[in-house]
């Protein structure tokens, strides 16, 4: 990622100050998917402050879709790992021939990590018709957008974090007691490691590779190239 | 928010400096859903640097299903304009006894911001097993972050940027070409401002009103309040 100390144009007196702006750029660039925790605590100040980062989400019509069920209970815990396990294996057999090397993936760590949470779509969205009329998975939308605003302050913060969608959220729904119209869409695992993956864990170990931007931007229409980087070749790349 | 300049503790020397925390934390607290712009230009590598910091967005099994189209004809504009002013008259019409109050809003700067970009999940997303089995939306989830990072980093630069949702995603694809497969969901308006709002602005104008943070965490099922705010009432307003 460009580094955003360099010298560049600013549009506006509105910008933040080159530590600040740099502190954003680096938390893009530095957070990262993380499977592999340490144990440790998490302050309970510290996870109420990355909670409130969360609650700063923008929401589709100020809906504020997102609720956050913490998992003190050890029990519990094990039962949400068996619910996450049994999906584990419903993928591998899902994938075919990257079945095999998907089991060798670590991924998740629910038994390892400070703090296990929950994210749940409330229940009674329906009521809610801005924005989402025609897009009613705009909820969903916002909820991810609390759940990036966390997983970047918690890096900021030198916490690692992983978004886990191996579960069946019906069956998840059923083991947290969500009411009906409530829908689970994350275990976040968070928590102290020790150590950031350079790449996306992902990448180092070739499960797939981050796309070139350009190939991704078009201008006005689909499939149409973007100018955009017509001609500044060397920011085509990316990699973090 | 809690500032993140105050003495807190922290659980690990992978933590950021206090002034990079701060710019994090200050970015998530000011960013706003903008609706006014005044034209202006975003200069194309400050517009290369804010892609760059969507497309460093996690992605469920990596993959990366976010791709931008940049609107630069005036024309194609008016006409994205257009089908966003259908759906604003339909939505005043569904919501009934709030619709007149709805109107009255202002809820896009399509045609005065700077840059106007369409974001669609590509096509071929089937083929993406890896946490998507059970919950195919995770490419959604994926999107918003890539859209949240753009955000943060635009607000940082000074840039205002508001996600606007009005829309017939199949009209909408129908006008920017997208094949079979793809579906746009979000049309973002980005440029400088003449100043963000200092609230939500739907809260600004009483459309809603931020949550309490605690009425929004439980531990370990459903509906049980979060020891975690039982002892600090004071930080549980989370106004910014």
């Amino acid at each position: 990622m460009t580094p955003s100390t360099t010298a560049s144009p600013h549009a506006s007196s509105h910008a933040f100050t080159e530590a600040e702006r740099h502190g954003v750029y680096r938390a893009i660039a530095e957070r990262r998917d993380m499977r592999h925790f340490c144990g440790g605590q998490v302050a309970p100040e510290l996870l109420q402050r990355l909670l409130l980062a969360a609650h700063h989400a923008p929401s589709v019509g100020f809906m504020q879709p997102w609720r956050f069920i913490r998992i003190t209970d050890t029990a519990l815990r094990q039962r949400l790992h068996a619910v996450v396990e049994r999906e584990r294996q419903c993928t591998a057999d899902a994938l075919g021939e990257r079945g095999a090397e998907f089991m060798r993936l670590k991924v998740e760590g629910l038994l390892d990590c400070a703090e296990l949470l929950a994210v749940v779509l409330a229940d009674g969205r329906e009521r809610h018709v801005f924005g989402r009329r025609t897009m009613p998975h705009m909820d969903l939308a916002s909820t991810a957008c609390a759940i990036q605003n966390l997983w970047l302050a918690a890096r900021a913060e030198g916490l690692g974090m992983g978004w886990v969608s191996l579960f069946d959220p019906v069956e998840l729904g059923q083991v947290l007691g969500v009411p009906s119209g409530a829908e689970p869409v994350a275990l976040l695992c968070l928590g102290p490691v020790t150590g950031f993956y350079d790449q996306p864990m992902l990448q180092q170990l070739q499960w797939a590779s981050r796309e070139a931007l350009p190939k991704l931007v078009f201008d006005n229409a689909w499939g149409l190239a973007s100018d955009l980087f017509a001609t500044t070749p060397s920011h085509s790349k990316g990699h973090s």
